[in-house]
């Protein structure tokens, strides 16, 4: 089985499809291969929409995750890719796959989590459908809305660019790492579970890079920088040099790391842990100073460049330079996050 | 466990939500409870919008239906919802949630029936998410385009409105019946299963009862003529009489009953059977002439019509009156479609 990215090509050259690439459809600027797609609304706004799975046992664990979690998350994780385009998210439309045995309480704290979510991004639910299955399954539409022509694709970084992110890599993976020991009803962790189960989505940082023009690409890191950087420059057809030194990476309590099965290591978690929903995006050098007034600047770390080529460089901190392959996750990778 | 229409009140009332009902918000003119909701785009067209799952073991089984049918079916299902608001289908997301076993050739032949739908309709793949698991799901999100505020709900029918059907309903029933009893690889049972397994989704006769403004409401007939008329009356808060002789009711040749292993009656597959994608539409008495220019008029039938009130009769060909209860299917309903 290939990974996920192989897959969605193989699907893509099976079907007619459009992935924007070659110009316009009926105005339609922006298909498969990035983030959420983008077709003209009226009055100078465009409408983005993308859709995100949630599947039991894929991406949660229904004995471990809290149900309210599952309904946030499953949200949350989608608005992110309309983020992810600098767009404001605004609509979801709700594919439901449940078993009868998920349908009375389990499926009313899901819905208070996902209601929290909505509530917290200012978006409606406005369709959807729902139907019988064997493990829970989710699928959500989300529909944004940007300024016409302000959307930020994955395809736009150049050479010389500055690639940022935003907060600290691994505080998700981290989280998991505390769920799959089953820290995740311990009070004291809280803070530490929470990036995990009920992350944060960067709409308004990607918002005022999108309507300010500051970066020239962006994708949100949900399946590891390692992964979602490639794509990135696979996408605008560049390579990257970035620095471990640099990276922001998650601050792992001693105490705590004593009481986990395994050793953790905050920059492979940084680095391939995924989850974080953060923003990473690139930055010509002459709209760097704009940065700036960037709502949460102090959340911005610069962890590298653009460069000319295809490869993509870890720089370590005694100087070496290595390739950084993408082992982020994949839900049809083997060598991924531990699955129930 | 409450039947699908329950749900999805239930997750309306749980989330914060929109309707339609009590006007626009930023231009959207329709959310929960129609076939799909409509966005604003630019130059006088709107954007129809909406979900629709396809599951393994509630849908279709997996080893008695053909890969190219599951791809195909669950395309055309999708892209008949935005037909019944008298679009064009455009664009579709796909969501695939697939188990390894499944990646191989029974993905490949699922994807060449896809793109059979895609290319008939004229519609391209533009986003999707793929993820594994435990038994396959899609989920297929399907954008429609129509002229600004020519879009026909579910609620508009009045009353003196009289009631059509396209086709002839409870095909796909009796080819769900053979499928069941193992006759799906019959050749000279092709014709009696096409409409079971590949679908005809009514984009023509949609679009023109939209764009002649004919149809006060319409809805497409995929969970039986019973349950979708019990829809369609309660969205516009009316009631509705039809006459059983009037229903265009699928054809059993002699040979064939005696070849399936229960009695199979016309009429009850015509009313409950579902999977028709049929239209059922209300046409105000002085717009009916109209009607005769339709594309494929032959194919239509009068069977009844709109009246005040909430019920919903049949009348029997011997003249008697009898509640017609929503008894089509429903993918949570216990008395309905034979599961695996």
């Amino acid at each position: 089985m290939p990974g996920e990215d192989k897959l969605i090509q193989h699907i893509a050259r099976a079907i007619p499809s459009f992935s924007g690439v070659a110009g316009k459809l009926e105005g339609v600027e922006l298909g498969i291969g990035d983030d959420a797609m983008v077709i003209p609304g009226q009055g100078g706004e465009d409408w983005v929409v993308t859709v995100d799975a949630f599947a039991e046992g894929v991406h949660f664990l229904v004995d471990r995750h809290p149900p309210e979690s599952v309904g946030y998350k499953s949200l949350a994780r989608a608005a992110s890719d309309v983020a992810a385009m600098g767009a404001h998210p605004r609509f979801f439309l709700l594919t439901l796959g449940l078993p009868l045995t998920r349908s009375g309480l389990w499926l009313d704290r899901m819905l208070k989590g996902m209601a929290k979510a909505a509530r917290a991004l200012g978006i409606r639910l406005v369709g959807g459908d729902t139907t019988q299955t064997a493990n829970i399954l989710m699928s959500l539409t989300v529909i944004g809305r940007i300024r016409h022509g302000q959307a930020i694709t994955r395809s736009g970084a150049k050479p010389g660019d500055l690639l940022y992110v935003s907060g600290r890599l691994g505080q998700a993976m981290l989280g998991l790492e505390l769920v799959l020991n089953q820290h995740q009803r311990d009070r004291s962790l809280q803070s530490l579970l929470k990036p995990h189960l009920y992350p944060r989505v960067r709409v308004e940082l990607g918002a005022w890079l999108a309507s300010n023009r500051v970066a020239s690409a962006m994708i949100d890191i949900s399946d590891g920088l390692s992964t979602d950087l490639a794509r990135l420059c696979s996408a605008s057809g560049v390579g990257a040099q970035i620095a471990a030194g640099k990276i922001p990476v998650v601050a792992v309590p001693m105490t705590l790391a004593r009481r986990l099965k395994h050793v953790v290591d905050p920059i492979a978690m940084a680095l391939h842990g995924g989850e974080d929903y953060e923003l990473l995006f690139s930055v010509p050098k002459r709209r760097v100073p704009k940065l700036r007034n960037a709502p949460g600047f102090n959340d911005l770390t610069e962890i590298g460049k653009v460069v000319p080529g295809k490869a993509v460089m870890l720089i370590d901190i005694d100087g070496g330079e290595h390739p950084l392959l993408p082992r982020g996750w994949d839900p049809f990778g083997r060598a991924s996050r531990p699955k129930c």
